[in-house]
């Protein structure tokens, strides 16, 4: 039984959690904990360390985390966690780990990777997970493995180009996908169009789309077509079975989903790209400890890199 | 010596080719000839039987083979060849071949795996190698392997969204890449705009932008800005080092490649995106024969798929 558990983390810019993994992808046990809002680098790292202790046991045979990007050999620099900047988040835990295999990626890929083996993507060869929170993050998995890039960047769909003279991005380019979509670009364009709420956040953003507002419904189209089209170019360049979206503002569920599958229909002309199904994803916050926990399985099998 | 030699075969819509190929991806003896113009599909076969046998000899331990797609369980439709629609192009070949194996793939696929093993991809990790032509087609080589997706349509750049507003494209969807910036197209736009030429086309085209004519120029800007944006979309998503373009419009070089760097730059906001390079194709129209060839040695090193 225990052969199979490793250590699952996930780390993000509001909640640090840390898991055990059986080799079903059930999660065993979780502690979850507010990351420190501070510009103290080490201030993070010992809440993590707390909680990583609090689930570590001697069953424990590797380590994986899933990382807000994006990264370099093995530094992070979560755009979230203004703190972190080149930190050695793998070195650290690899001190603690007593030999065990340490597996970092980005937290997309975790995700990803959680949603293919035990979520929405089971049975795709090429699959597609997207996370729209506040930002727009992805990752790709083909034929079991997740996509990781040279500098372990691939799969950020967020910076597709779905208007070439559209807003400009974060990122310093302009038009791309998370420039629109991410969750508080859809409510700045929202209160601009003139929509208000006590607290105007992407949560009664969806609420209000749910109770018909008008300018709500049109955020989440506007959203979900750009959304639609940066998926039709991605399943066209790579061959695509399922891409499957989750994150904060997927809970607005067919209110995203219909304007983006409408939007892909437009715009996937070939039948291999037609055939692309996309859908809401299955495993929720989860996704990402799940993710982390089938890489760190994959270490153990020798399966990854 | 000849341990390593395969026959490479390059199947388009205007000709043939078949090659031997070395190991280290010379082309040793290469024949040429027209395709047929024709609804027979049988003439088309049988006229590439006949430069096949011509090259063929007991040296040869493997085939490998780009053909225009799309493709499907190795049954090939190629756009550019109508006569030819499921045609079982691998199994009539495997008929001759005597029990050496034969590697089909989608000729831009080829292209990109000549490239990066002897081209201009050579040392990167992540590259794609796109062909302006007729089409605009692509390959993806990831450390060292071709994607091909789960129907062999991985690549497939040219069905990239680049103008969501943009002109309809063959494929049925909507302001796809190819839509644009394919060979006919640039020089359909720069017609409507008030070019003229004795043979209105590509060749010509490049040739009046060459000596200054604006219109041509402004078609070959128009196709270049499309292309950069479609690689900067597609370098976010697969960390790509390399971008290198061949086919016949490359043949514009700077004209083409300037302002479609320019449009990466101006679309590549992240670190990892700019770093990425791109560049004119390196082995002109010998790129397919020669990723034929590699492909036919890759699966004699056991290492397709």
């Amino acid at each position: 039984m225990s052969a199979g558990v490793v250590l699952a983390v996930d780390v993000g810019g509001t909640k640090l959690a840390a898991a055990l993994v059986d080799s079903g992808g059930a999660l065993l046990r979780t502690v979850r904990a507010p990351t420190p809002v501070t510009d103290n680098a080490e201030e993070i790292w010992a809440a993590l360390e707390t909680i990583v202790a609090e689930v570590d046991d001697d069953a424990v045979r590797a380590i994986g985390v899933g990382c807000g990007g994006p990264m370099r050999d093995e530094l992070v620099s979560p755009l979230n966690i203004s703190a972190w900047r080149d930190f050695p988040l793998a070195d650290r835990l690899r001190q603690g780990a007593r030999g065990r295999p340490v597996v970092l990626r980005n937290d997309a890929i975790a995700m990803a990777v959680g949603e293919q083996s035990h979520g929405a993507g089971r049975q795709a060869r090429a699959f597609l997970g997207i996370v729209v929170s506040t930002g727009v993050g992805g990752g790709l998995v083909i034929d079991g493995h997740p996509v990781d890039g040279p500098t372990g960047n691939a799969g950020h769909i967020g910076h597709v180009v779905v208007d070439a003279d559209g807003p400009v991005c974060a990122c310093g380019g302009r038009g791309c996908l998370e420039a629109i979509a991410r969750g508080p670009a859809v409510v700045a364009w929202a209160v601009e169009q003139g929509w208000s709420a006590p607290q105007p956040d992407g949560r009664s953003l969806v609420a209000d789309a749910r109770a018909g507002d008008p300018i709500a419904l049109a955020a989440l189209t506007r959203a979900g077509r750009a959304l639609g089209i940066a998926c039709a170019s991605t399943a066209a360049l790579l061959d695509l079975d399922v891409i499957a979206v989750g994150g904060g503002l997927s809970a607005a569920g067919d209110l995203l989903l219909a304007p983006a599958t409408a939007a892909f229909e437009r715009h996937a002309g070939m039948e291999f790209v037609r055939r692309c199904r996309l859908v809401v994803a299955a495993l929720g916050t989860d996704a990402g400890l799940v993710g982390a926990g089938v890489l760190a399985q994959q270490a153990l099998a020798g399966g990854t890199d």
